[in-house]
C-alpha cells in the first residue's frame, strides 16, 4: 500500500467559522429542500416507478438520439448523497422520510437479479448493458452507490446500501475477465471511485478489484466500445465527437500523459486512479496521475480552478487555450478536481495539490451555487456581458447536486492523518476530533478565513503525545509566521513542499498562532495564454476577484483599466453579503464618446480616472444581471 | 433617376502598373486555367449533361439534407464571368472554346420553356421553384446571367446571352404580382444585381422591374418561405438557423436598419438596393442603404474590410464582435462589399465608400488568392497559429471565382464619370479612355501604388474642354499635396467628402502630380472591440500589415510586443514577392523560459528586445504554414 494519509471524515469535523457555516446552513435549509422539489417537479422522482407505463420523454432526444433523462438515477443518487451529508449537521425527519420513500421505490424497481437502472427497467429492459459508451448505466450505478454509502453513514440504516450492494454484486458478475463476462467499462467514469468508497466502508476487497478492473480494461484493443457498437449494428464511428479521446478510452490509462476530452469524466477517472494507486501501491498509476496533474495545472486550468474551456466536448482543447467569455469550466469539473487533489494528497503531501484544491473550492466550484442557495451555474465563464446568469434548474442538472454535496461535505477536506502526523490543509473555524494513529486529538481552529489569515489552533490530545503537526503554508502566503505557545518558530526552515512540520510532544491546550499574510496582488498568466495578454487577475488569499458592473458605476466593465502602478487595497465591507473583503484600486476608464463614428482610428484611446472595486469571483451574479470580468486589461 | 455617376467599364481601362499587372497576369495564366481543371475534376462540368443519368452525389448532404452541389451552376457561371473579363486583356482561343462547349451543353440542357437549372433538370424536374429558400435556383440563374453578359461583352457572341435571356423571360413569367405567378424571391440574393446589369446592357426595362420585384417582395407577410415550406409539407421552422434573419427576409428591406445574417447574401442584396435606388430614384432604398452602410462600417467590419465574424451563419453577430483567430470574414463577403461600395459611389461621391472599397480590395479580398494564383482562402482570420492554410479547392468553391472575377475586372473600379465630371477613385498605373458627357478623355496614370503615393496623371481630351476632375484623397492620406502643370494647388480648400475637385478647361497634356504621403501608422480599434484591447494594427497607405513568423525569428508571433514608443519605418524589399514594402519596428518578445512550470504567477512577464518585421496582410501564408497576427499587443 502506498497510501500515506487518510482524510479526516467530514463527520469528525464541525465547521464553526462564519464563512462555511453560512454556506452549510444555506445548503441544508434551502438547497436540499428546493432540489427535492425540482426532482419532483421535473418528473425525475416519477421515473422510479418502473412498473408503470413510461410517460413520454421529458427531455427530447438530441440529434444523436440521446436524452439526458437517461441519467436521472444519478441525480437521485447525488441528491441523497448531498442530503445525507447535511443530515450529519442536523438530523431532519422530513428529509429522511423523503429518502426512505425513494429507497422503497428503488427496492420495488430492482430486478430479481439485482439490476437497478430505472431507465432500462422501464423503457428497454432487453437492452441492458448494450451501450456502455453512451448510456451512463455504470455512471448511474456509481452515484446510487455513493448516495447509499452516505445515507448509511448518516443514519446507520442499511436498507439502501444493502440493495445497492446487491446491484454491485450483479455488476461484478456481469463485468470481468471471465469468458462469460463482459470486458467493458463505463463511458462516463464514476462508479470506480464509488466502488473504492464502498471498499473503504466495508473492507470488501472485491469492490476494489472491480474498480481496478474497470480502470485497467479502459482503452485496450480491440476497443470495447467499438465491439459494442458493431454488436448493436451501428457504425463504429457514429457517436458524439466520434473519438474515444472524449471519454479517455483512446489508450490504456497508464499510457495517458495529457489531460483530454470531457473534463468531468477525466477528473473522476483520475480520482479513482489516485485512489487505486494508494490502495494497491500501483506505481504506474501514481506516475500517470502525476504527469496528468502537471499537464492540467500547468497548461489547462483557469485561475479560478475551472477546467475545460470548450462547450463542444465539455472539456479540454489545447495547451494554454483558456478563453474567458466562452469558458465552459463546468461546475462539476471544479468539484471533481477537488476530489482528485484530495486523493493526490493521500499519496504525497505536496502543497501543489492543496493549492489547486483550495483555488477550485473557493472560486470555480463555490461560484456554482447562488448566495440564496437555489440557483446555479453550470458553466463558469471568467467574463460576461451580463447575459450569463444562474438558472434554477437545467436539462442536465449534474452540477446542482455536485456543488451541494461538495459544500455539505467540505469539512472532510480540512484535515488528514497518518500514523503519527496530523495535517491541516484548509483553514477556518472548526472543531474536530481526529485519530492520529491510536491517539485521539481534539483540534479547534479559530479564524475568519478566507477574509483573514490570522489563525489560532488549539490541540487537545487525550494525553500528552508526540506526533507531527503539519500546517499547510499556501503558495500565495508569502512571509507567513507562526508561534507555538507564544514562541515564534522559524517557518522558512521547516517548510517541505508547502507544509510546515512541528514535531513535539503535544499537550492539552497547546496553541499555535499562524499568520498567513493576505495581500491583494496581481496575477499574470503565462504568456502563451493568449486570452490574458496584457491583463491581470487579482487575488487575495485563496480568493480570486472580479469586477462586477454593479460595484463600478464609473464605466462599463470592459472599458475599465488597471494601471500597472496602482496600489491595491483590501476593504472590509459589512454591507455586502453579510460581510466580505473587497479590493480597491485607482483605475482608468476608456472614453468612447470621442470616437464618434470611427471603428478604427490612429489616435490612441483616451482614458479618464475612476475607482475600481473588485469582489470575490464566487459571489458574482448574486445581484442581478451584471457584466463581469476576472482578467482586467492593464494600462502602462 | 438618382444615379449621379457611372463607373468606367474595366474594358475602358488598361492596367499598366506593376502591382495589378502582376495579379492580372497570374489570374489569366494560372487561375482561370487551373479553375477549369478543378471544375472538370470535381464533376462540376459533367453536371451540365442533364439528359444522362445523374451520378451519385459528389458532395454528401449535410444534417439538414443540403448539398452545396446544388449550386454548381453558379460556379460555372462565375468561372465564365472571370474568364471573360480576362479575355479583354488577351483573347485566348482555348479558353473561348472551353466556354463555347459549356454554352452548347447549357443549350442542350435548357428546357423548352427556357428553364435552365442543371440540378433540377437532372435530378428533380418536378420540384422546380418549390424551395427558393434553400436551393439557390434564382442565385444560380443570376450567376449564369452575369457570366453570359460578361462573355457577350468580351466576345460579342450572343448565343450564351440569348439562351440566358430566354431563361430570364421564363423567370419573369414565373415570378411577379400576377394571380398565376409566384410571389417569391431568392433565398440567396444575387439575381437582382445580375438583372440590373442586364438592364444596363440592353436597356430592357422589364429586367429592372423584375429585380425591383424581388427586392420589394422580400420580407413581406405572409412570409413566402413559410408558405413554401408548408406547401412542401415541412415544418415552417425546419431550416438552417431557423430564422429569416439569416437571409435578410425578416422584414421588408426598407425597414431593415441593421446588417444581419449571412454576410454575402446581405452584401449582394444591398448592392442591388443601391443600384435600384440609383436607377429608380428610390429615396427609401437609398436611405436604407445609408443606414445599413453605417451599421456595417462603424460596428461590424474588420480592419481588413473583412465581414462576418461567425462561421455558424457565415455572417454577422453583434456590434463590435470581431474576434481575430476565429474570424470567418469570407472572401466572397469582402468582394461583395466592394460591389456595394461602388454602387454607393454612384449615388453619392463620398470618400467613406471609396475608403472601405479600397480597404476591402487590398486586404480582405486580395488575401483570398495565393501569390501563385491557384490556392485560396475561404475564411480570412486576422490571427492564426499556423494551422490556417490556403486550399486548392473547396466543397463550396464560391470564393475561388469571386476573387478571380474581382481581380480580372479590377480596372472597372478606378474611375467613374458623370456629364461633366471625371472621378478618380483608385490609383495605380493605368491607361484609360473615358467618356465625360460627350467628351472623350484619355487619362494616363503613373504610380507605384500601393507602395508609393506619388501619382502622376496626364489628361488628353480630344479637344480642350471644361469639366471637373475629382481626385479621391483617401482617409488615410494626411498632408496630401497636388500640382497642376507644375503649380501647387491648395488641396485643403477644395476637398469635399474625400474628393478634391479641379474644375477648368483641360487641354491635351495637362498634368497633375498628386502626393499622398504613405506613413506607417498604428491603428486602434474602438474600445468596445474586446478582441483588440491593448493591441494595434499597422497600416501604410491602403495596406494593413501583419506579423508572419517567417519574418520574425526573434520570437513566437503571439509573444511579440510593440512598445508604444517604437518608431515604425517602411523598407522597400525587392527580395520579397518581386518587390514590396515591409514595415519595421523595435519590438520586445516576452520571455517564457523563466516561467518554469507556472501557469499563473505574481511576477510581471519579462520581455527582451527584438526587431519586428511586418508584411502586407494580403500576402500572408504564401511562404508555407506560418503563424500570423494583425493586431499586435502593445507594451507600455
Amino acid at each position: 500500500m502506498m497510501r500515506k494519509y487518510f482524510p479526516a471524515s467530514f463527520s469528525a469535523v464541525r465547521l464553526d467559522g462564519a464563512f462555511w457555516r453560512e454556506r452549510l446552513e444555506t445548503v441544508l435549509s434551502r438547497t436540499i429542500p428546493s432540489q427535492y422539489l425540482q426532482l419532483e417537479g421535473h418528473g425525475i422522482l416519477d421515473s422510479l416507478n418502473v412498473h408503470q407505463p413510461a410517460p413520454p420523454l421529458r427531455i427530447p432526444r438530441n440529434a444523436h438520439g440521446f436524452t439526458t433523462q437517461i441519467f436521472w438515477d444519478s441525480d437521485i443518487g447525488k441528491w441523497i448523497e448531498a442530503a445525507s451529508y447535511a443530515l450529519h449537521h442536523r438530523r431532519d425527519a422530513g428529509i429522511e422520510r423523503q429518502i426512505d420513500e425513494i429507497v422503497e421505490k428503488l427496492a420495488a424497481a430492482q430486478a430479481p437479479d439485482g439490476y437497478l437502472n430505472c431507465w432500462y427497467l422501464a423503457r428497454e429492459p432487453q437492452n441492458r448493458w448494450t451501450n456502455l459508451r453512451d448510456n451512463h448505466e455504470l455512471y448511474n450505478a456509481g452515484h446510487l452507490l455513493e448516495g447509499a454509502i452516505a445515507y448509511f453513514q448518516a443514519t446507520g440504516r442499511r436498507r439502501f446500501l444493502g440493495l445497492i450492494e446487491r446491484y454491485v454484486d450483479h455488476i461484478a458478475e456481469t463485468f470481468g475477465p471471465g469468458e462469460n463476462q463482459k470486458h467493458g467499462y463505463p463511458g462516463h467514469q464514476e462508479i470506480e471511485l464509488a466502488l473504492i468508497k464502498l471498499y473503504h466502508l466495508t473492507g470488501d476487497r472485491r469492490r476494489l478489484d472491480l474498480a481496478a478492473y474497470f480502470i485497467n480494461e479502459r482503452g485496450k484493443q480491440p476497443h470495447y466500445f467499438t465491439q459494442e457498437a458493431l454488436a448493436r449494428q451501428e457504425s463504429r464511428d457514429a457517436f458524439v465527437l466520434r473519438n474515444p479521446v472524449y471519454n479517455q478510452s483512446h489508450k490504456p490509462v497508464r499510457e495517458q500523459d495529457k489531460v483530454v476530452g470531457h473534463a468531468v469524466r477525466a477528473m473522476y477517472m483520475y480520482t479513482a486512479m489516485a485512489d487505486l494507486a494508494a490502495d494497491l501501491g500501483d506505481e504506474g498509476l501514481k506516475r500517470a496521475c502525476e504527469v496528468l496533474w502537471r499537464g492540467v495545472t500547468e497548461t489547462r486550468m483557469y485561475v479560478t480552478g475551472g477546467l475545460g474551456p470548450s462547450s463542444k466536448n465539455e472539456g479540454f482543447t489545447t495547451d494554454y487555450d483558456l478563453p474567458n467569455e466562452t469558458a465552459y469550466a463546468e461546475t462539476c469539473a471544479a468539484v471533481a478536481l477537488i476530489f482528485w487533489a484530495q486523493r493526490m494528497l493521500n499519496l504525497d503531501l505536496d502543497g501543489r495539490y492543496a493549492d489547486a484544491l483550495e483555488v477550485a473550492l473557493y472560486n470555480g466550484a463555490l461560484a456554482g451555487l447562488s448566495r440564496d442557495g437555489d440557483t446555479y451555474f453550470y458553466d463558469n465563464p471568467l467574463e460576461s456581458d451580463g447575459s450569463h446568469q444562474r438558472w434554477p434548474w437545467h436539462p442536465c442538472p449534474c452540477c446542482t447536486m455536485n456543488v451541494s454535496r461538495l459544500i455539505a461535505s467540505v469539512a472532510g477536506y480540512f484535515y488528514s492523518t497518518s500514523e503519527d502526523e496530523l495535517v491541516v490543509h484548509l483553514y477556518g473555524g472548526t472543531d474536530a476530533t481526529l485519530k492520529v494513529g491510536s491517539r485521539t486529538v481534539r483540534l479547534s481552529e479559530r479564524s475568519d478565513y478566507p477574509w483573514s489569515g490570522a489563525i489560532g489552533i488549539t490541540l487537545e490530545p487525550t494525553e500528552p503525545s508526540e506526533f507531527a503537526l503539519k500546517l499547510r503554508i499556501p503558495g500565495w502566503a508569502k512571509g507567513a509566521t507562526a508561534k507555538v505557545n507564544g514562541e515564534s518558530v522559524d517557518l522558512d526552515a521547516g517548510i517541505t513542499k508547502g507544509y510546515f512540520e512541528i514535531r513535539r510532544v503535544w499537550r492539552k491546550g497547546d496553541r499555535i498562532e499562524l499568520d498567513l499574510p493576505m495581500v491583494a496582488e496581481r496575477l499574470f498568466a503565462h504568456p502563451n495564454v493568449r486570452a490574458d495578454v496584457g491583463r491581470v487577475a487579482l487575488r487575495r488569499g485563496p480568493l480570486v476577484y472580479c469586477l462586477e458592473q454593479v460595484d463600478n458605476p464609473g464605466g462599463k466593465v470592459p472599458l475599465l483599466r488597471l494601471p500597472s502602478e496602482s496600489d491595491l487595497s483590501a476593504e472590509r465591507r459589512d454591507d455586502l453579503f453579510s460581510g466580505i473583503v473587497t479590493l480597491k484600486a485607482a483605475g482608468r476608464v476608456v472614453e468612447t464618446d470621442d470616437w464618434q463614428h470611427d471603428l478604427y482610428r490612429r489616435i490612441r484611446p483616451k482614458t479618464m480616472p475612476t475607482s475600481l472595486v473588485f469582489v470575490p469571483y464566487y459571489l458574482w451574479n448574486n445581484r442581478g444581471s451584471n457584466p463581469m470580468q476576472v482578467w482586467i486589461a492593464e494600462l502602462g
